[in-house]
């Protein structure tokens, strides 16, 4: 938990736009891929430095520049320079605690996300940041180690499959936003199992691990909302945009976005609201077998005490009990025991008890 | 539950606008059935390919063609073509989980809405999605199976009753708006009643499958607003649109039909309040219960425990135990253990106990 | 609670526009009462058919026309010819679930409202649907049967007092909605005060049935609130709307009935979290008297259990018990067993519990 | 309580605008007091009846009139007549359970506001109401009873310190709105001593009168608030205006009036969430008290019900039970006992019972 | 609490603009430091009195005027009449309770923000308030006792690092709110490192002391909200304004610190759902507890208590008990008895409750 405040620690006393990597460093080395494409062809490759970037930056083609790794701040600074870019987008980009965010600096948008790595078991709640800078004819995608959901979109830009190739860099960054929205349903879809398998335990045998479960789960789907819900307002701020970034025909798409994000953010609420349900159910599930275990006890209790209180009187050693010198004495104090233990039966059975 | 998050599952990795359904095959065949109606005259049809259909297009009647299942892609891909539909349109159209939405398109609206099946005791929760494709004087709709709460309007349109056949597209696409909106006081109703059933045994006898049909209601609940509420923006939006495609005429049914949605909204709204209320109730039932077996146990206990104590005490086998030589100790011993046994009696009535 | 969603039951499969009547036959014959009056002379009259009502619709005076009763659907067939009604007026007319609404159609408004009646000990929830149809010179008023809240309002054009003879028909209609939201503090002070009764009980006896009380309560005060909070709206619309049908000086009127209906919800909001409140103090009443026996019982046990086993050690038959034959074994035991007692005694007033 | 909603009692069936006073009658007389002050002079007089009021009225200079006791209705009449007051102000001054508004007459503002009265323990809901007529140069004020807070402000009148003598009409009434404010901020101390001191009870020694305390503590906060809301929309109402009874000069104290009034909202509600937190300890404490008298229960019946069996089993009267003829069996069975005992002290402690 | 609504204690009965100092006397003397910069030089330099802070008015270099304590009025009223400010803000200042906010005065601006301390183990409620006057070469910060946390800012001014030293007092002002906002993401870090360690304690051995420090967390939550929350309002402001006083190039940092602000708030608000969470956690593991207490004692007397029956009846001293002679009875006696515990044993087991 204690991530979701991390973000001043390293920072603080500093001048804002000071650049200094406050994440962990997540990858060795930092690594630095470039597609540069266009309706007719495309080219990938893998570069050592900034300055090989360089050379795609005035070509009219689209160049998306993806940086895995932000530990080598030096990195950032040349491509800051190279591209123009607010020293304050710099440092959110090394801030790696920011909420989701669309920012216009006239020349490019600055662009932030998170991406969710799923670990065994639960949600990886140090979601990953991605940063994007959206130019007029480049993409520059920064992101804090290897490893992501944009597979599909390198595939579409290869094989040329789809709008993608033959339309900007706009569509790209859509493309980019629009894979990490897709993955949010893969990481709801893992919260929904959890908590599907948590419902069926909660029926069968509560246990204080299934609290704790449920409580895990409470956790990471508070978390969850927190960072997902300002892309609603990143995607609803970029759809009434007017930019000459964004081309008209983005709008439809990024309508559809928006709608999916929408989507994701119910679907939150409506977990959220069910793992609330199931606390109430666990509550009311203890609470009835603390019952169970009382009734047991009262049945018992209240059989034999009195019992044993009748055998404790004929226990006594007074001289003058004439009853203890009958015939059937002890007979009839068998069968008086044995009349209230079955009419004890039968008051209980009558209220449904046993 | 798990149907809350299903949307991405098949479609991840591919391009924005590729047509793949991902909803279960619910029907064998797709069914494609041709209304075309005006003022005067009307024709039913059911035609086995999309070209059939395309006769329609530009005669100045008013034609509705239903899709009934959307496992064929490609008869999709053919009305798409033939009608100028947006790839987005027709992948929303195929991804059987979208939130219900109004999309204007220029020449045509898109709509989505979501009608629910009933099983036999509950809400089937797997909602179909309707699709309406709204132009200038043609309504497509797509279902995911046979069988719908269209009917009435059909046999409008065949008996020429109320104003459908005088009207254009748009009160087509109202009509069977409102066809869905009705079909939702149905499902309000069964579930209205099925809390009204719980309502009593709540009250009863309350038992652990009281609990878990409570909560069962809770999530239909849930889900059902979570599935109605946009429904209120697009009824909303629709009225407040200016285009073409809607006449004028058309805005105070737009009006009607909002009002209704608003109406459907806020009982389920009641529904859910009155189904957390009815947890409290069930929770301080169980708290009473447990109150009245552990005051059974008190009672039983209280009394006798003291007993067994003095039958304990003259059970000791002491030389010189003066009372058990007495000629009246063992009567005054009952007596006073008679007296102890009305005293707490007396006690317990005045606390109210029984 | 199934009113809360009785709207479409009989209506469904019908076009919009057709009139059925879906309440129930809440009154023998429908009446027709005419009040026809201006600042000098006034009129009053029951009229049996629609048409005796004509004559009065093009005077110059104030006519106001009530209907008590709507199963005879062809009295509002030919009011609506006769006044230019639309047909989905007359069928929200007819469908008796309407949310309070106030729809402008030009030549007339269409305003909802729903009056409570009392039944002996609680709020009859079945709410009766009150009509208003506002022309330039005209109040039509709708109920569903006879007795109302309007009787003030009919004294006041008899005797002239009051400015209703001096002003028009907008007036009429502001009058009648005033003695409807009056008539609500009314319904809120018998509501409050069955709240309090319940308040003194949680306090001195809380029992089940004032759990029952307390829910059934809650529940009336959620469906005040549903059908209550649409009148805010309607007439903060009203009081912001640019109409000729309501004069300027009615805009003050219209502001002072604005603030009592939102002094209606205020308390009505008020009461619904008291009723909350008192759920807790309910719950915790319950956990207090379960404590009360648990302590009881406890103090019993733990003082007894042990003397018990002190006898039961004396009461055993070992031929080598030295204890048995000393001389003043016996009181030594009792003495302890006192002793004992009183330490326990001791015991339990330090820890509060006698 | 019922004071919630006593509102429409007296009134119902009138006319708007008929004058009843429907309060209590909280004082014996009317009593009228006039300030009437410019920078340079002041005087201050009690008067017998309104017309002497008038004399204030046509010079230029500020002209305070404050009435004590509304129950003199012709009073009233008096000042309407004079001032040309609407008649629904009139009402609303009589009906002492306006919420607080402020409403633009054109020649004169209408305030009214609230103002609590303190008993010894807890507050007076029965708030006061207070009505502020606001003219060009002159400000009535209505209470229903004598004792207020505008004391500082009338010394400050006479002493001719800060502005008051030096502005205008409208800086009085925003004087008096300022003193009502402020003494909020006295209510809500004594509001939180009382929270404090319930705080501290909880803490030591939680009993049903705390849970008393706590109850009457939120009701009146929720009352409160319900009183106090409606004036933050009054102030801001007021800042916002543009009208000529408001100088310009006066928008910067409006504002600062406003910062106040949100101060005691913020503080109400951050009272409410307060006090909702300790219900919720009220709750665990005494489960923690109840667990408490459990577990000694559990403590002494565990050791002892073993121990008493042992000890019936050797009190049996077999005539071959080898062990009680043996030698050490008593001494035996005494250590078999202790061991028993120690043993189970031990387990306790483990479990942290003892 | 109480510091919740301390603000009119002093002030109630003076007029609006009177200067008393209403907060503690935190600091001995007041001390006045002054920052005097351009791009090319600084000074910094302690001043005995307000006349020495004078002579950097009219220069065009930056000047900031910090001062340390606020119980010598006059400091403060020779500072309002050199710069020109309206005495509600010198009021505002004395105050130290007020919300943050910002007002514009045409000239300047006045900004109240509130700084924590922290102290050993808690979050110091006793928040500072710091008032900012922004002109328009000049910021004057005060302070109700020594240190704060812009030693930052003073170092970067020294160093002329960051571009502090470049631009105007409008962003010497941002900068100080800067190093407020990134103080709070400590106060959290510390809240969140103490909730963590609350969240072990809650899960290995919850005792009353854990809930005590919940409720201590969420009072300081909720009064850290009540706090902050009207800073995101400021800094929104700040940020829409137009106004000579706000330079063009500050927009971007203003909209970066907007951002810290809401991520604050968010953080803030998901703390206070975990803590509300917790909650339950603590009172189930309650329930869990005593389940586990409930169980033992009825393992132990269901088991013992027939057991201890059966010797009693063996106990009993009837002539005629034919058991009691047989050569084998104890021997049965006390293999039934065995019997019955076995069988005991086995049924927990089977109920899970062992």
């Amino acid at each position: 938990m204690r991530k979701l405040i991390k973000k001043g620690t390293h920072k603080r006393g500093l001048a804002p736009g000071t650049l200094v990597h406050t994440g962990e460093r997540k990858t060795e080395k930092v690594r630095i891929t470039v597609f540069d494409y266009d309706a007719d062809s495309y080219r990938e490759q893998q570069v050592d430095s900034v300055e090989e970037c360089l050379v795609f930056k005035d070509r009219p083609s689209v160049t998306w520049i993806n940086i895995d790794g932000l530990h080598q701040v030096e990195v950032l600074e040349q491509l800051g320079r190279a591209f123009g870019l607010h020293p304050l987008v710099l440092e959110d980009i090394l801030h790696t605690e920011q909420r989701p965010k669309a920012e216009d600096y006239g020349d490019y948008y600055y662009l932030v996300a998170r991406m969710f790595h799923e670990k065994e078991t639960e949600l990886d709640l140090k979601a990953e940041q991605i940063s994007l800078i959206l130019g007029s004819n480049f993409v520059i995608s920064f992101q804090e180690r290897e490893g992501d959901v944009f597979d599909p979109v390198r595939e579409r830009i290869r094989t040329g499959k789809g709008r993608v190739r033959k339309m900007g860099a706009d569509y790209l960054a859509y493309a980019l936003l629009d894979a990490i929205v897709d993955s949010y349903f893969v990481n709801l879809e893992s919260i929904a199992d959890r908590i599907e398998s948590v419902e069926d335990e909660l029926i069968d045998s509560p246990s204080p691990r299934t609290l704790q479960a449920l409580y895990r789960l409470k956790s990471e789907t508070l978390y969850f909302r927190k960072l997902i819900r300002p892309l609603r307002e990143l995607v609803g701020a970029l759809e009434r945009e007017e930019s000459p970034l964004l081309s008209k025909d983005l709008k439809v798409f990024l309508r559809d976005l928006y709608d999916h994000t929408v989507q994701v953010i119910d679907t939150v609420e409506t977990l959220r609201e069910m793992l609330m349900g199931m606390l109430d159910i666990y509550l009311s599930s203890i609470s009835n077998r603390m019952n169970a275990v009382m009734k047991v006890l009262t049945i018992i209790a209240t059989i034999f005490i009195p019992l044993t209180f009748i055998a404790g009187v004929y226990g006594m050693n007074f001289d003058y009990m004439p009853e203890l010198h009958w015939r059937w004495g002890y007979l009839t104090v068998l069968l008086v025991m044995g009349a209230i233990f079955v009419g004890m039966l039968i008051y209980f059975r009558r209220k449904d008890w046993i």
